[in-house]
């Protein structure tokens, strides 16, 4: 695809995103299964939910710049999503394993947070009122997610790491 | 490398964020020849001096915990980095591809966020207090970083990508 302006790079943007999401969804799952608190299991599992209606909501962005939805490759999501899967196989204890899983899924939630970011910005230049309000519930959402991480973190998660093959 | 624990899994995102933060330097140099707004030029080499600091910063980390610097392939920044590229290439205008530089540049500001967040509180937890303070240093600078790119994509940047090609 030849970018030329601002709305062509934000439709470019859009496809790299939808692509992301759909990767992590997949990711998800496995994350899922590879923690061993319950209550991470079933924070992954959440935001695997919400991960799907944000799919959806993605999709009728790409409606109001008359576009069908359309994925682009992201590099960086693979990237993200290979290191959480190296992370699972080179840990071998359970609570080290959790405490990385949140970092991963940390960085996963940053990356979207900047994309969602810099696409609501470009909306906004360009007029585009709907898709705007649309992204930014995806940002809140993400901004949301990434803050129930930093608390799962803080809390029992990493002192479990911590005295685990102490 | 085997993680048994919270302090095996820093070290092991230690080199990961040293690997992230050396590419980094070779990709800002790249990004400051390709963006047009000389703003925007001198922003970048700008963060490459910093980042340079920031590695330096590292080597005293891994010394805080006795341990040689050495990197860890990071996958995620490679991707980063990758994404940067093709964005350089795809795009004919010189303000889109400016616009799309910053864009790029806000993910890897996250990926470091996201990581020198994570780093700090396991320092803090891991009751490795110097470590800490020189993380939350840098974490404070890449979210100073990341508000400078969102001043200059919402000021000039965008509105002459908009018009660009119109």
């Amino acid at each position: 695809m030849k970018v030329r302006n601002l709305h062509d790079l934000f439709v470019s943007e859009l496809r790299d995103i939808y692509h992301a999401e759909k990767q992590l969804t997949r990711a998800l799952k496995k994350m899922a299964a590879a923690a061993s608190s319950e209550q991470l299991a079933e924070a992954f599992r959440e935001h695997l939910q919400q991960t799907e209606r944000q799919v959806a909501r993605l999709e009728e962005v790409f409606a109001t710049v008359e576009q069908k939805p359309r994925a682009k490759t992201c590099e960086a999501m693979a990237g993200l999503i290979e290191e959480a899967e190296d992370l699972v196989d080179s840990v071998s204890d359970e609570a080290a394993c959790d405490a990385g899983l949140v970092a991963s899924a940390q960085k996963v939630e940053h990356y979207e947070i900047a994309t969602y970011g810099t696409l609501a910005t470009w909306a906004d230049q360009l007029g585009l009122s709907r898709a705007a309000q649309l992204l930014k519930e995806t940002l809140a959402e993400e901004k949301a997610a990434d803050q129930k991480l930093t608390t799962l973190a803080e809390g029992a998660l990493n002192l479990r790491a911590e005295h685990a093959g102490a």
